[in-house]
């Protein structure tokens, strides 16, 4: 019944998505980080004002039934963003620190599974062009993944502008200069090597043509690219790559982090420094960002800017693989009420959710029995009976869903016997009770 | 830049919708609802599956890029929801206690500055046909909006049966019918008496057309509405919003309460019990729900269902104009680091951070007057400097926003220092730094 590539998240994994995304951004707030919260619907112009023809092709548009103007789905966070910088918040001081959560829709071809609904949660920091402000988000991502538990999560980090660079300085007409692209994307040196063998380059250009896909590893990258391109902007590239990178060693996160000066992915807007981040065990990656210095010219005054996006799902799927999400918890407790009178059953429950503990109703007439059955079923691991008979007025009767046996609990000791409930935990399958 | 309706909500607006959808999430949870996230866009057959021309008529639909099929963005949780408990859930035992929370789009007409974006969060109870199942969801709708604060809120409850019997009973043409049914969605008393004088009525039936607008107000409206209707159909519709009342007067909600039985406004696939809320000195409801026994069966076995949905900008709204909102909060503290090295800086904001601070660091190179300045439009109270000239190496300055003078700490008594800051609260203006 669904679009091919949506999906419905049922309960156990809404749950685990709002928990990772109520985490990530209260980590986003400890980072100074304040939300926004964009429209789901734009001017398709002022989404393709981005640039990017990727994107642009996987927009769901459709004409504004009221004026006719052509809108689309949301499809990426930071335009948004950067609009409402330069336009809305344009007088506020620098550095503006924006962050948001929510669903982006793109048109990809659904082959293996691939969504077309991508929840994510991002920052984006606004008015800063110094390394420094590269370094934290890589830091904010680090700090975000290890703080939900995750393991073995490595950052690719790159710059666009050395390949740029290396480019401008390789002589090579267009239809060598998509394919040396292409092969440098793939990480295919053959290719360049073959390549490089029609083409009339000097020593140095051949051997910088055939090493990008090696620029791959670590800090000692920094050199070789150095010692192969020698144009000024492949060599500040380079420089700014390191400022980057020794400011994270200063956060102590150099051991996270891959450099990749062979790298070109992401979107068209980025303008310096890129990276991803992935996870072992799987090749897609969980987050990307990158810097983006010519984005908010396109909707107002120029300013610099770089942010990052993580994939909800991906992360959620690697947690999962890692054995590090908590087993889905319903509420803490069922009551079941058998005695004629309402009052004392709907008092009990108001008071115990008073106290933050998750308490539903058993309204259905069943069998206790088949209510414990219930019980277990939505993960609920206690039953209290009210009114079951040949018990006194004053008490009530607790079941352990999964167990044996019943126990009777006068209704005044119902409190402080609830306390060890809280002691049991919640878990991540439920919305957070607290406030 | 934005289309007619749509909106960017800034800052200090999406913190806040983010904390009362945190809370009203949290409310739904202590009641035993578990989230589900279905996709924002969905085939528009599904969507028009659950009737009503209005909603058809809102949607905005476009073909999908794969296959052709109509697609829809989500105009209405309900009929999602409805879709994935009698699929996906449908083995699942009942009662299914599912909720949500999230944006809407209606192509409305944009008078008024009417929104065409609603931000919504709402619970569905499928599976039971008893009327506690209304009555927990008006009880839930009450108690989440006392707990956020929000004062003199009424719900206006009716039961859509009883208009229908009353219709089925009066011998009016279609033409007639029309008419009385809008005079009585108006509350036109004259109309409906002008239209009676046109009509061969008896004096009984009479009576109960010119009536209608008038059933509204407390329980007395209960047995006015048996006297004048004696089809079983109308009488039914009576006997089960007087059990639904009764059931909130044990909850102790009866004073929030007016009965409305010449109401037919919501959703078409509403079945039963029909209510909204309202909030003096706003004309919008500021949530609306009701039964629904009709709309499983469309998508697969069927069931009986009830439940809501909260406008969050509506509610926030209200909570604005009684002043019960909390000023936006910036981050806890901005660090300026004037010191050659970043270690010392870095390694302060990491520890502040991990003891739940929002630690702001100002990477942006301008005078410490200006940063405070800066600090003050943001909200951050204070400003912490590490390297002014003439402080020793074991100490920093603690500016506070807003106020005249600094004051020297030493760096071993930042964390017993920020203990007080703790205290002083962090507001409703950032995302919640709790985990």
């Amino acid at each position: 019944m669904l679009p091919r590539g949506f999906q419905d998240l049922l309960p156990e994994r809404a749950a685990r998505l709002r928990h990772v995304e109520t985490q990530l951004l209260a980590v986003f707030a400890r980072w100074g980080f304040h939300p926004v919260v964009p429209p789901s619907l734009e001017y398709l112009d002022v989404l393709t004002a981005a640039g990017g023809r990727g994107l642009q092709a996987q927009m769901f548009k459709f004409a504004d039934p009221l004026g006719g103007q052509l809108l689309a789905v949301r499809p990426d966070f930071t335009p948004q963003v950067a609009r409402i910088a330069a336009t809305r918040l344009r007088e506020w001081p620098k550095p503006l620190r924006l962050c948001y959560a929510g669903p982006v829709v793109r048109d990809v071809e659904v082959h293996a599974a691939r969504p077309r609904e991508i929840f994510q949660a991002g920052c984006e920091l606004i008015g800063l062009e110094l390394p420094e402000a590269d370094a934290e988000m890589i830091a904010i991502v680090l700090e975000a993944l290890r703080g939900l538990g995750l393991q073995g999560f490595t950052i690719d980090i790159g710059q666009v502008e050395f390949l740029r660079g290396a480019f401008e300085e390789l002589p090579l007409p267009p239809d060598a200069r998509r394919l040396a692209e292409q092969a440098v994307m793939k990480k295919d040196r053959s290719a360049l090597e073959e390549l490089a063998a029609t083409l009339d380059l000097t020593r140095a250009q051949r051997a910088l043509l055939v090493s990008l896909p090696g620029l791959y590893g670590g800090p000692e990258v920094l050199d070789r690219a150095r010692q192969l391109a020698g144009n000024p902007r492949s060599r500040a590239a380079v420089d700014n790559l390191e400022q980057v990178v020794r400011i994270l060693e200063i956060y102590g996160l150099e051991g996270a982090l891959t450099l990749d000066l062979g790298e070109l992915r992401g979107f068209d807007y980025y303008t310096g420094i890129i990276f991803e981040g992935f996870v072992s065990g799987a090749g897609a990656a969980l987050c990307g960002g990158g810097r983006y210095d010519r984005l908010l010219e396109r909707y107002g005054p120029p300013s610099p800017a770089t942010g990052f996006a993580l994939d909800l799902e991906r992360l959620l799927d690697a947690l999962e693989r890692q054995g590090a999400l908590q087993p889905f918890a319903g509420s803490d407790v069922l009551i079941i009420n058998l005695r004629p009178g309402k009052e004392e059953a709907l008092s009990l429950a108001r008071q115990l959710r008073a106290q933050g503990f998750a308490v539903a109703r058993d309204i259905i007439k069943r069998s206790v029995q088949e209510s414990i059955e219930y019980a277990a079923r939505w993960r609920i691991p206690r039953v209290l009976v009210l009114g079951l008979e040949g018990v006194p007025e004053d008490e009530v009767v607790l079941f352990h869903t999964g167990e044996q046996g019943q126990r009777r609990v006068r209704l005044a000791d119902i409190f402080r016997e609830a306390e060890a409930w809280r002691r049991s935990g919640g878990g991540e399958g439920r919305w957070p009770t607290s406030s």
